[in-house]
This record gives C-alpha cells, structure tokens and sequence, in this order.
C-alpha cells in the first residue's frame, strides 16, 4: 500500500493511493466503511497519517480492507482526483526530530575525504544526527535560499525508513517487523553552516531542508529494500545515481544500533545517508540557486521534487 | 511566576507554583476563573503546560490574573498540597527534540582537551545538537544504567531555555523577548557512544538521559540570568560548581545563531553548556553507578535530583 497526506480545500488529510491512480481520503473511508460494519477499527479515527501509524496494526488491516473495497469500486464517494490534491510530506509534522545516517555510502565518504584533501577513514559505526520537525516540507514545494543565511547549499537524496511500532534494543535480525515503511528524503545541507558548527545540526537543520514524499510505501511492497536504484537530478542533469545495496549500514544495523537504550516509536523517520555525487564535491563544487529543481528518484518508491527559491519568494 | 507539570491520581496536569508553595491546578483554574468571567482566556483550555505555552501571551495574562487569585485565597478548591503530587518535567513530551549548546563554557572545553591529552581550542561557533523527546524525564526519576548499552554514564548540569514566542532570524538584541522561561537540564551523556558515533547525537540520546525541572521560571523573574550559580553533586559531592557569567555563547547570541534559518516555536527548549567537573574528565575518570544520587542546582531556579539505576529497576 502507499499511504500520503493530501490538502484539498484548505484542510490537510491523510490518503491511500488507489490501484487506478485515485486518492481515498481515509477519514472519510474508515468512517463510512465503519458505519457499514465493514471494519473492526475502534477508537476515533485519527486526523492524519501518523496518528494512523501510532495505532498499528488495528491501520493496517483496516487500510488493507479498504484497499479491497477501493478495488471494487465501492469508495467513489471517499475517492478523489489526484489533479485537485497537493500532496504534503507523507508525515508533515513528525512527533520528534527526524533521526538521520550519515556518512553511509563508500563512494560518498571518499568524495568527502577527496574534497577537503583528507585522508580517507570509512566510519566504523553510523553516526547520527537529527533534522527538526520545521525542516519537513512535501513534493513540490520551495525551498527557501537565503544567502544571509548558507551561501552553500545542498542535497543529498536518501531512502528513509518509517518506524511501525515501539521497541527499544531492537535486534537487527528482528529490525524488519518495526518498519512500516519506506519513502524518499532529500537531506538539503547548508554545507558552510555544517562546518562552521562542527556539529551537524545547524548545518541539517534549516527551515525546508527536509523535503519528503511523495508515498510511504509499506515495507511488504519493497522486499528488495536493500537493492534499490537511488539518485538525484539537478535540472535534469543526473548528480547522484546510485544504489542502496551499497549502504555501509544496511538498514537492520541502523536500527539495531539506534535503538540500543533509545526506544524507537512509531512514526518515527530514520533516513539512512546519501550516495555519492553532492554538490561540495564537484569539481568545482557546484552548489544550488535560486530556481534550480532539484528531483530525487528511488526505485519503487517514486519522485520528489524541490524548488529552490530565493529569500523572497519562498 | 513558576510553572510546572505535576501527576496526581493517575492524571498529568500543568501547574502553577502559588507563593504558599500549594500548586494550582492551571486546568483546573482556568475553567473556573473563566466561568465566574474572571478571566479573558478563549478557546479550549490545553490540558497541558505545553500547550498553554503555546496559546501565548493569552496564557501568561491569564495566569498573572491567577496568580493574584490564589494570592487572595480564592483558588483554595483548585489548589493540591504538593505532597500529594508528584512532579514530571515542565514539559514531560515536547513537541521535537531539545536543542543542546556543547562545550559552552571555557573552563568545560579545556578539562575535555587536557582529558583527551589534546591542545585546546575554544569553539569560534556554537555546536548544535539534540536529544529526543523520549529522553526527557522529571525531578527525582530513574535513569536507567545499562551495562550492555553504556560503561561511561556521565552528568552535565545545564541553564535550560524555554521559548514563547515564535521566530526566525532572531537578533541577539530581540532575543530576550522570545523566552517564556528558564528550567534546569541535566544533559546525562554515554561518552563512550559520544566518542564512538563521532557525532553526539547517540552518546546523548538515550532514554531517561534529559532530566529537567523542577519548575519553568518565568523570564521576569530571572533578570539576572548572566549570572546564576549553577552546580551539580553526586551523593552529596560538589562536582560542578560554575556561573552563567562563563557562556562562552551567551543566551542571546544562541537564540540569534540557532534561529538562522531556522524557526522557533513556543515550547521549543534549548540547554545552554555545562560548566567544568564532568566526571570524564577527573584523574581518574568517574563515572555515574547505579544506586548514585545526582543533583542539579541553579541559582534562582532550584535543584533536579536524578537517582541512577541499573537496568532492571529502571
């Protein structure tokens, strides 16, 4: 299934993307469909997309039952033209900082060392870093470049996993079952600020700077996770193009070691790093202005595309 | 004024601290100064201290006006004997993640060279980072010391601030305006996930590992905030013993360079540094053991005691 979060008529909603392209609205799906006794799901039905993740697997089911009755054609009334919806970030307002890997791929570990002119040291263990809630943005939307603020920046295209269910010192070999799903992240870097602070937030953490989208497509969907096509185009010019076999950290590692003493819950984003082909590492380093589109694609899951805009205009 | 979040029978509630040492019900409160017409305050009530944070200068009118009240006795019906509660963080859930101010006071970063055996050079720039909201815990919990996860469990007593008012691009003339209040922070510290995931972000992230409270001092009430004794002992010992005077980033300048590019919101909390004394840093290096005392004191604000304990009985 593909879930996402939709704005029709001024109010944001969550939805599921029908099998013939269309967008069920799912408040108003599972309210009917539960009217009609044709769901077991109890409790109120949440407003968004994480609130249905939080309520686990009783979603689940109850969106699996209504994937079949939107197969039948029985929820036109709930259905909507994806023409008249603009699709926001799957989750637009995560409950925490969204948790991310850096330093992930080979290749792009050693266009960092070469660019600064280091010694290259493949990171023996993932290092983690977080974006804020107010860096999240959806398909298609602008993101804001202020030259008083970066005069670097950035995109690093990145496949992120959504967390299904509560766990703490989750083993890797049981990593799978807390994962509800998958969709893209673009990990937009200020690479001037991440320097200057040492420390990666300020660099990670500008308002827009974590556009994502445009599904999360469950895990069911995506058995071949850990051999997924993955890049990034800079108006049209391909950057990135790489693949998510080549993860350092496979994505069971990730969390395995992310959750040791730390509970993961559901909702939560873990985007796992970025493959090589960044701007700061060009020859010369080619970074994003105003009007660049940037488009990130993975394999499975679909596209996204940012706009880069000027102070004013974003 | 002084509020806080308290737990009585079975319910967490925010509070306001009267100047009898009683605690006033603010949901409570609230509803009846509304209903009697004593009170401006629209809208639903938020049932927690977040929230109210969040409805702005409404709530703070409103408990000016309350504070009056129980001054005159008049909230004797939604006033509880503080024995019978039991404090939590001010803020037990915040909305994203606690920014963190490293190596922010002078004398910190020189012990953390000379223990590291490394030359000493003071940040030019703030260092940013963040610990999760499921590492927030309250005054007099447990904080959970697992062999498996951390053999070096280390304090830093820390001035937490909490924002009001929300803003980007925050000069560091405007930025008193945008603080709602201070609270104390205890920025518990695994070194040994520190050093191992080269960014902070694991080392400080663990459950139970963001002691705060007791109360959220109103800025009004700490004109002197460049100039707060701030100490921490463990059973009893002085291990920390510095003043707010030795930021080497005072608060201002934090607001200012935290908010560039990136927005504020209200009930935002940004912990500030930890003075020298960590115990990673003593000859020999002391770290925390289960069944230790921890607490956290500054000047003006009060004290945070933490117990450490081992895996089981946390």
């Amino acid at each position: 299934m593909r879930f996402l979060t939709f704005e029709s008529k001024g109010t944001q909603r969550p939805g599921l993307l029908a099998e013939d392209g269309r967008i069920v609205d799912l408040t108003a799906a599972l309210t009917t469909a539960r009217e009609q006794g044709a769901l077991s799901f109890e409790g109120p039905i949440p407003g968004g997309l994480l609130g249905l993740i939080q309520a686990g697997d009783a979603f689940l089911h109850a969106a699996e039952a209504l994937s079949g009755l939107a197969k039948d054609g029985e929820l036109e009334d709930a259905s909507l033209d994806p023409d008249a919806c603009r699709l926001l970030a799957p989750i637009p307002r995560p409950a925490k900082n969204v948790f991310c890997v850096g330093r992930n791929y080979a290749a792009h570990v050693s266009e960092g060392y070469k660019a600064r002119k280091m010694k290259q040291v493949l990171p023996e263990h993932p290092q983690f870093f977080t974006k804020p809630p107010t860096a999240v943005t959806g398909p298609d939307a602008a993101i804001r470049l202020d030259p008083d603020v970066t005069q670097k920046l950035d995109y690093e295209v990145e496949l992120a996993v959504v967390i299904g269910r509560r766990g703490r010192d989750i083993p890797a070999a049981e990593a799978d079952s807390y994962i509800f799903g998958y969709t893209i992240a673009n990990d937009v870097t200020a690479r001037d600020l991440q320097r200057r602070h040492d420390q990666w937030f300020k660099g990670k953490g500008l308002d827009g700077s974590c556009p994502m989208g445009p599904h999360i497509v469950t895990r069911d969907e995506l058995p071949n996770v850990g051999e997924l096509a993955i890049g990034l185009t800079v108006n049209g010019e391909v950057r990135q193009d790489g693949n998510t076999r080549d993860l350092i950290f496979p994505i069971p590692v990730i969390i395995e070691t992310l959750s040791l003493g730390m509970t993961l819950e559901p909702g939560d984003i873990i985007s796992t790093g970025t493959p090589s082909g960044v701007g700061y590492a060009m020859d010369p380093p080619q970074f994003l202005k105003a009007g660049d589109e940037v488009t990130c694609r993975i394999e499975g899951i679909g596209a996204l595309t940012s706009w880069i805009a000027d102070k004013e205009a974003a």
